[in-house]
């Protein structure tokens, strides 16, 4: 294999990456087969594995990969914004194929699972960094900790991802979301 | 087969559930064979199947029980009350696994989903009642319309149950259900 810039490697990395999660939300994590992993990507199995060293790596990797693109979403656009790209994703039932074989992982794969609460926890860092910021601002209520608001939007976010396959449409769980804005908002009655 | 009286064949019916509910949490809706379920409900197919049309109906049937009791306790309790009692069940990953088939059958079985949306409905009606009451009497805001409180903690309850096996502890849930309780309480700042 010839050497390759960082540059096209990133972007080879990425593509195998799309193909994977492709293949993981049609086929769930097991039935994913390497087989079925080549004609997602659409590469063979020694061009893959040449850049992940397996199955269980890929997986990490494509979860890890959503993770960092939900986080960088919640940088930009408030942790409320980044539920909202869910929501309106039109890969709607993908997140959630995903989601259900990670909760499965991490209840059954502890380096998996050490990995995965690191993720979290970037997460966490970037949505409580921005509340503190918009709580000194005057923009949100200052009479909350931070943390907790983060993790009432954390289980949203999942309620979201659990609700959206069978969902017939976004609009009480948009209901929802303008609830917990308004909550985060208001100073409470003196 | 000797005929029962209405007592006695609630009373199987039960027992046959409980089995059946500790059997499709334990292997999966798919690895749930008859044998297994055999040996979970300690009766014999015959018996089983006497009451039950089929292993489908069997799980509807525990996912009905399953709303049932949840929409009971939030009648008493409230629904932050009823996600509290889920948090604190001692069968918490138990939850979570007939939730993971749930959602999984309510996106392929319409039948499945129909019968699961009424079971939906039924709750929404008896949460939305209590805040009507609750905010009549000025002890929640009446500022905001139930049904988004109730489409709130419904996200919340779900997103429980997806993080409940994954979660060291349940403390940050239970700030996030503190907040909600918050939420619902105050007026806003005038």
């Amino acid at each position: 294999m010839p050497r390759m810039s960082e540059e096209n490697l990133a972007s080879v990395r990425a593509e195998i990456l799309r193909g994977a999660r492709e293949c993981f939300i049609t086929y769930g994590y097991k039935d994913a087969t390497v087989a079925r992993l080549e004609a997602s990507i659409g590469k063979s199995r020694g061009a893959i594995f040449h850049h992940f060293r397996n199955k269980d790596t890929l997986f990490l990797e494509v979860a890890h990969d959503d993770m960092a693109r939900m986080t960088q979403a919640a940088r930009e656009h408030g942790m409320i914004g980044m539920i909202r790209m869910v929501l309106h994703s039109p890969e709607r039932a993908g997140w959630w194929a995903m989601r259900m074989e990670i909760l499965r992982r991490v209840r059954t794969d502890p380096c998996f699972r050490a990995k995965w609460e690191l993720d979290q926890l970037a997460l966490q860092e970037v949505v409580t960094d921005r509340l503190r910021e918009n709580a000194a601002r005057g923009r949100i209520r200052s009479d909350v900790d931070v943390v907790s608001m983060y993790h009432l939007l954390d289980l949203v976010l999942e309620g979201v991802m659990a609700k959206l396959p069978a969902a017939a449409g976004t609009e009480d769980m948009q209901r929802a979301l303008q609830l917990v804005e308004l909550a985060m908002r208001q100073e409470p009655q003196l």
